[in-house]
């Protein structure tokens, strides 16, 4: 299920000669500088890459103006990189040529591999191995390939290699496709982005998205890194590369698309149905913090925000409009986003108050009224009074469609005030640039983000603070939460276990407790029920009944044995009557618990993450209101409480309308012992639905060791021991 | 509470002379063309307004070159519209001067009224009864003006004078910020967007929002109305324009800020806690077919789709792109905002295998591949053979950042194919304008619109199709569901009816029905319940007390009278501990009802909408899940389902999990019902919680009428009979 074996890179190659080679060669040149062949070499000359360019076609003896090699063998410069552009059936031999002329990385641009069915599977599979073998690392097969700026490398074709005037700049990106990703490329530039390394990654035979963008995470001169995706190979190591972004403090973006495609997905479970692996992948990207994007304007409003490398401290934002109505929307979507918009200090109020005109407002957002160009002295003072605030993070100053001298001389005071500042200063303006070219230069020099609407702004403003919080929590845990225990070893079988039995495996390995007996159905039940205190529940126990309200084999709220006797007599009537093939195990007698919260968790084997641990709300209400929170397992109780605070129903926990607050502290240490336990069984562990786990109130809690959690109901499937195992040992980096 | 008397215009004004006035008379000009006097004369100079300017200042003979008259009285050619630039203190003056003249609309661009305090408001008053007595329609005070471009009336002030090259087209905006307003238009301007009027209505102590969208809904100019608002003083009125730009055939786009304040709002339920206005404001949106916007770049997109009058007739669309991944993400937006991608017929499908190289996919979304471009005719054979299907309502291109010649001979196929059809067709497309030029012109010339990127195409496309299944919609239902049925007078009290007394009123107006009956509380329980069928429910009266619950006021499934006995005693023993000074009226003994789904249903007064009916799920899931929906009483059956169509709680009405499906039929007569009772007694009703209330399942409500609703818990406060009164009869046009 993972490709994983040779993901990453050996310490051995210089990664860095991927986006700085020494010399290109260009596999299968031609001397038609509209074909693909032709295309790079035509692209190198024009942008000005430095190094060597080494035509190879065995047909001429010169293209362009350059010395051909009929085979990359022969290659006797220093040369690092190799596009290729040979049709299928002729690229291995190009990779053997590559590795007996030492050029270590390959982009390969040829299509007719994976994509086009079994025999270029077959041919991409031996290429893969030949480039293992030769010590050749792998772009594509089928990608448009690679481009960097700074270096005027463009080992690529289509119409990219006509952009060589795009701006340099701080960002790298790499793309699941490549028509698409250099078309983000183009339209970002055109907003004002520089771009450093774009890298269209085709069929990822070898090198993959995440792979990339360790790269550019190693490279000095990204300092934003971006990612366009579809599927992964192995989504753990996307949460470790995230995780690496946060210490180099490089924002990673992620624009995930193919989210309505119902793809492959085995498990059958409710639970199982809410896990849309893209709920997972956006768990993910929480859990890592990584920034998930969904359009190019917010990818460039972002990179705008993130070049200037300056970091909110919090979530407070202050705003300062000349037009009432642009501070509003502004503030609408800022709190929608999770910003605050305090109320200024008396200090700063005071300062306010005498700046402000009376049909202006001093209040935050501060609508400070156009008039307040007439004298710039005052829009300087009130910059810096907002700015210095104590209570103030960041500040967003918002121009409206404020045109010439005007804006000239307000861009003059905010660089100024800007300067005299640690925390971010942001402008949203929407003036033609043409209409003030001046005042646009002055803000960009200074590294000051323009945004053109107020609802951009707020939202970029946001995302950023927002990234920053991420950053220093997720920083502040170890990476993975893999514990040194060691977990009871599981019940030889493939078939699902049934309540008592999934009961028993979770009670073993200390996840929640159960206060239940298993009474045969022709035992007498108040003799089995003897060693439970009254009232109690009992449910009908069958491997063949997934859903036992549904056929009435639940009663509850039994007060009495002669209650019991009677409730398990209907249950045994409703069954023979909605499920009589149904095999029975027999009757489960369990006490109630009064007063708890009823809450789902449950267990999934993504595709991309493997072991997934979800939580929710119980019964129907986490389906139905889509409110459940997902992790990748492993995860320890911080990672847990996070999860329970994402919930909508959180206030169900915290005890709304007169409720006796939960036991979140067992609910999170459960949770997280359960995600310990995913992972150490996750080859065997297929699918685990508990549903309800009860929480009791926080208040009784204090006296039992994980006395907070009983578990009420479990579902486990389990893999078959030889063919099990969905996640090698490898992968867990 | 409601501003309305003066609200709508009488037929004797000729309203079209506001936005085409024969002469224009600038009051309080100036001979600096840099103040608020002089802007507007030099703008409607340099525009070649070719109508009367008539400067008025008692300082000059003449300004600008034009006669200058001592007031507006002596004006004596054709005049319609004022432009008023004096201080507050004259400005009364000048409104009797533009009576006396036939001036029949004043824009006063002076501040000093309502915005600054009292005795502002008392000038304000002053200047508006004097208006009424003279004739004369206002916009304003303190706004920015008024801008027709076609007909070059610049009757402003601001950056707006100096964009006098902004392009002619069918957009006519009303808002409530100047400054902001009028950079909204500049930046849908500068992105190709025409408009036709922008008006800045300012305190809007006259003619409001509604008002003028209603005179651009007449316009045969304008095609496409919008406005943005913070608030409005009668929101009846919104709805109605809103019907009325449906008839006419005009999207109406609203963009609403102001979200976040918390507002004066007295009322102090959960349903009322609940009830922000802003969700009001959204029902009342989705009731009139208004379109609601988010933000400028939504706003332009709209605008190019609405401006090709085509409407779709469902809301399945067709996407082809030109690379893979642009296809996708306009997929997953798509089908976010409510589209469908289906399947093509057998005909299409074999038309499309033919064509598209297996490397793409002949599957919706289409990626046809860039190497289409080599044969412009099997581009134009894909496109045709697309629309043609009949599955298919519009078709949407997606021409990633194509440049060059491709671009133009792709946009000659596209208009081609787009004059053979009647179906929208929309394309995405993200090149630089300067890469393009000759094909961006001829697509606009065709009026095909170009949206930047996939992900903005997929929304605007989504809305458009939702506002013309909108429209057809409502256009089919009634206007306003007011019966003409009289309900039961209501009892003459200011203070809150306890549940039995809600109770009685409800089944009183036939709405729902109880079985119940209140007991004192020195009652004996069995003897008061004889006439009940066990299991009962007994439940604590008193005003006093508002969540029953929570002083454990409340006990359920009580199967036996010993039970009873019982449950009565601990019910008094808990309240004397929780709630010792509650004075209690009884306690109300009810029968169970079995199997059925737990809703809320309420009314609020609105402050800007009046009556508006809430409901959601039952217990507490409503408040925690935000799943509320709302609309403005009275309304129809019709109205209703589409209300509970709307909760995310449906499922749960409709039989999940193997319930009972809920009696929604009856559902939605209840609600409806409510609606018009909430309606009728609008000047009394104040606020009603009924929560829960039982809706029975389908089967078993075929019985009895209105059987299938039980009202088991209602709250229901109304003002004094002599104070009450929350909206007037006159506001419901």
């Amino acid at each position: 299920m993972y490709n994983s074996a040779h993901n990453g890179f050996t310490a051995s190659v210089d990664r860095e000669r991927l986006i700085s080679p020494r010399g290109i060669a260009v596999i299968g040149a031609s001397r038609d500088s509209s074909r693909i062949g032709g295309q790079p070499i035509k692209a190198l000359q024009a942008a000005g890459y430095t190094g060597g360019i080494y035509p190879v076609n065995p047909r001429y003896e010169e293209v362009a103006g350059l010395r051909c090699y009929p085979d990359a063998a022969h290659i006797d410069e220093p040369c690092d990189l190799a596009i290729i552009a040979v049709s299928s059936a002729h690229v291995l031999k190009s990779i053997r040529d590559c590795s007996s002329a030492g050029i270590g990385f390959a982009v390969i641009l040829s299509g007719g591999f994976r994509e086009s069915g079994e025999s270029g599977a077959a041919l991409e599979h031996e290429l893969l191995e030949a480039a293992r073998a030769g010590g050749v690392r792998l772009i594509g097969p089928n990608c448009q390939g690679l481009v960097n700026f700074p270096n005027r490398v463009f080992a690529a074709f289509g119409s990219i290699t006509g952009e060589l005037d795009l701006p340099e700049g701080p960002v790298s990106m790499a793309f699941q496709s490549g028509g698409f990703g250099f078309a983000i490329a183009t339209q970002a530039a055109a907003e004002g982005v520089g771009f450093r390394t774009c890298i269209s990654t085709g069929n990822e035979a070898d090198l993959t998205t995440p792979d990339l963008l360790d790269v550019f995470i190693d490279d000095p001169g990204t300092s934003i890194c971006a990612a366009y995706i579809e599927g992964l190979s192995n989504g753990r190591r996307l949460i470790d590369v995230g995780r690496k972004a946060l210490e180099a403090s490089k924002p990673l973006l992620v624009w995930k698309g193919g989210n309505t495609e119902s793809g492959a997905r085995a498990a059958a479970s409710h639970t199982a149905n809410m896990t849309g692996s893209y709920e997972v992948f956006q768990s993910a990207f929480r859990q890592a913090g990584i920034i998930e994007v969904f359009d190019v304007q917010e990818m460039v409003d972002l990179f705008k925000v993130f070049s200037t490398r300056r970091q909110a401290r919090g979530e407070r934002i202050g705003a300062l409009s000349i037009s009432g109505g642009s501070g509003i929307v502004f503030a609408d979507r800022a709190i929608r986003d999770g910003l605050s918009l305090p109320e200024f200090g008396a200090e700063t109020a005071r300062k306010l108050a005498e700046i402000v005109p009376t049909f202006g407002s001093a209040a935050n957002p501060i609508d400070i009224t156009a008039g307040v160009f007439n004298d710039m002295g005052l829009f300087e003072r009130a910059l810096e009074a907002t700015i210095e605030d104590d209570g103030i993070d960041q500040l967003a100053i918002l121009l409206a469609s404020l045109p010439g001298a005007a804006a000239l001389s307000a861009a003059r005071v905010i660089v100024a005030v800007a300067e005299r500042t640690e925390k971010p200063v942001l402008v949203g303006w929407s003036v033609r640039r043409d209409r003030a070219e001046e005042a646009y230069d002055l803000l960009e020099a200074a590294g000051i983000p323009i945004i053109p609407t107020p609802v951009r702004l707020a939202h970029a403003a946001a995302v950023s603070s927002r990234w920053a919080t991420q950053r220093r929590t997720i920083l502040a845990r170890p990476q993975w939460a893999d514990t040194e225990d060691a977990f009871p070893v599981l019940p030889e079988t493939s078939r699902p276990l049934d309540e008592f039995s999934s009961k028993q495996v979770l009670a073993d390995a200390g996840i929640g407790r159960s206060v239940d007996v298993l009474m045969p159905c022709d035992g007498a039940p108040a003799v089995a029920a003897e060693c439970l205190t009254y009232p109690l529940v009992a449910k009908i126990v069958s491997k063949d009944i997934a859903h036992k309200t549904e056929v009435g084999g639940v009663k509850l709220g039994i007060a009495t044995p002669q209650e019991l006797d009677r409730a398990v007599q209907d249950i045994l009537a409703s069954v023979a009557r909605h499920a009589p093939e149904a095999r029975l195990e027999g009757i489960l007698l369990a006490e109630m618990v009064a007063d708890a919260t009823e809450a789902l968790m449950g267990v999934v084997q993504d595709p991309c993450f493997g072991p997934v641990v979800a939580v929710g709300l119980g019964g129907i209400y986490a389906e139905i209101f889509g409110d459940v929170s997902f992790r990748v397992a492993p995860f320890d109780e911080d990672v847990a409480r996070e999860m329970i605070f994402e919930l909508k129903s959180l206030p169900i926990f915290q005890g709304a309308r007169g409720r006796e607050p939960a036991d979140i502290d067992a609910f999170a240490e459960t949770l997280a012992q359960l995600s310990q336990f995913a992972w150490y069984h996750r080859h065997r562990l297929r699918e685990l639905d508990i549903n309800p786990a009860l929480v009791r109130p926080a208040t009784l809690s204090a006296t039992g060791m994980r006395g907070g959690i009983v578990i009420a109901d479990a579902l486990m499937i389990l893999s078959d021991v030889t063919t099990g195992g969905h996640v090698r040992d490898s992968d867990h980096a």
